[in-house]
């Protein structure tokens, strides 16, 4: 495939999706109207691909799930309910299975939703996990909000997750960050919280600078990020050795990339703090298109990389 | 995988859904409740597994779409949206996907729905094509309401799909048959049609004898079919010379099996007529549990092999 998944989705699907519904393509998730307004999101994991094929299996389930139900989170959705698609190699045994659904039980109980159907199939190929997921939200909030003079905020800390992912390719031994990439942490309470305050928001899932560079397409505007105010936790810190521009490209985040008016700035601190869930301002909206990320100098860091591309 | 997948379902899924929306994982629908009432199904498809991979990508990419939509059918629901996941490997080429969406055009035309999003990434392993599909019923028609007394249809002809794939297997060329593995046609304004005359319903895809087995477990009853009226179409009879066994444990139908209560054995013809789909009336429901093919000397044909079974 020569081309990115994100030219594919505009010039080959995105003119398959003409209902407003859908968001143009441009979201983690479309619209479901009625009664209960829903979201919807899907995403796919494989093994070999976003896991190791010999990840617990309890936490390979929760990570399935949790990358959706961070879709939702950032929506700012309550979520409901989710449908499994498994295509399953034949080395997976039933003992293999139910590791996997005592992982689901577990992740059901804490974010109180339930499995509502889904579907299974023998593959000759990788492991592969499809999941829906349904959350309710009135006012979803979506990528499109964004204007000029708005601030940027993330949630926890950047790149931990990345960090964990290259600990575990080099076999280094690294609970933290090996823990931050396998169970990711749905950001589900400060999303409700942020209905109202936030302009704009997402899931880091490309990595900060990417992700942050599709609210910019979809809202129109430039964003600009401060590289020195990028939240890294002290282990990534000592692991990366304080390089934010790694940490800002990694991905596997799942933390809520979000911008809001200037004006909200107070609200939308005592909202995190009510969410117990730490957020930090690392930047702002101009006019114009594109993500810069400003070194310490002033100057915009040239970046090779803007975070994962999946082919 | 030394179990079926059906008893995977009940052992290790099953108690994750307990919700009434999830119908047990016992039918091949979710339920969305709200202003409008909504169903949701999904399938997988893999190459090698479920199609070739070198079958026409437009047709790949209907099938895709039909198997979700023949579900939608069989519950009496019309089709509004659906999502679409991709794991691509990477032979796939943008020509590939553009005649794929081309597919995908055409059946959105035809059945008058929308693509609402989805996710796409790379895959070590084979193509792997998995879509959410849902639609609008009010009173969809479940695979629990099946009674005693009760009278057995299907819609169009049994076998031909199996009798495509036995076609394309063998390198014999059978443009009808083969057209009929390839592209299913859901039937959808005869499931609109069967709301409040049909008490059980679904669409054949494992095959007629097993899917019936489904709405006998289910409902709790023993349903009979009488092999000489299983409706074969003179391709097929041709083809595999009338054996009726085959056909009704070949799988891959897509047409809709259903009960009715005995006094409105006419609705249903009416019905059928003004949804141009013909239904063959093949058997009855009994108290008890189970299926049994009957053979032309009135016994139960002993069956090896009662449908498809995922692994």
């Amino acid at each position: 495939m020569p081309q990115s998944e994100f030219a594919v989705i505009a010039d080959i699907f995105a003119p398959l999706a003409r209902t407003p519904a859908a968001l143009g393509l441009k979201d983690d998730v479309a619209l479901l109207k009625g009664r209960k307004n829903r979201v919807v999101t899907t995403d796919a994991l494989i093994a070999g691909v976003d896991f190791f094929a010999n990840d617990p299996p309890a936490d390979i389930a929760r990570k399935a799930l949790r990358v959706n139900l961070s879709d939702l989170a950032a929506k700012g959705a309550k979520p409901e309910a989710y449908l499994l698609t498994l295509a399953l190699p034949k080395s997976v045994t039933p003992q293999w299975l139910r590791a996997f659904a005592r992982g689901l039980a577990a992740d059901q109980k804490e974010f109180g939703i339930a499995l509502l159907g889904g579907d299974m199939s023998g593959t000759p190929g990788p492991l592969t996990i499809s999941i829906t997921a349904f959350g309710i939200a009135d006012k979803p909030i979506l990528r499109r909000g964004a204007k000029p003079g708005d601030i940027v905020f993330v949630s926890g800390t950047v790149g931990d997750s990345g960090g964990g992912l290259a600990a575990l390719k080099a076999r280094k031994r690294h609970a933290f960050l090996i823990d931050r990439y396998r169970i990711p942490q749905p950001r589900i309470a400060l999303g409700r919280k942020l209905r109202g305050l936030a302009s704009a928001a997402l899931d880091v899932s490309d990595g900060l600078i990417a992700d942050l560079g599709h609210i910019a397409e979809v809202s129109k505007v430039h964003i600009a990020v401060e590289a020195a105010r990028i939240p890294l936790s002290p282990e990534l810190c000592r692991f990366w050795n304080g390089d934010a521009v790694r940490a800002a490209t990694a991905g596997d985040d799942y933390e809520i990339a979000f911008t809001a008016p200037r004006r909200l700035r107070a609200r939308v601190l005592a909202a995190a703090r009510v969410a117990r869930t730490p957020v930090t301002e690392i930047g702002w909206v101009m006019p114009g298109r594109g993500v810069a990320l400003i070194g310490p100098d002033g100057k915009a860091v040239d970046l090779v990389r803007r975070g994962w591309t999946h082919f």
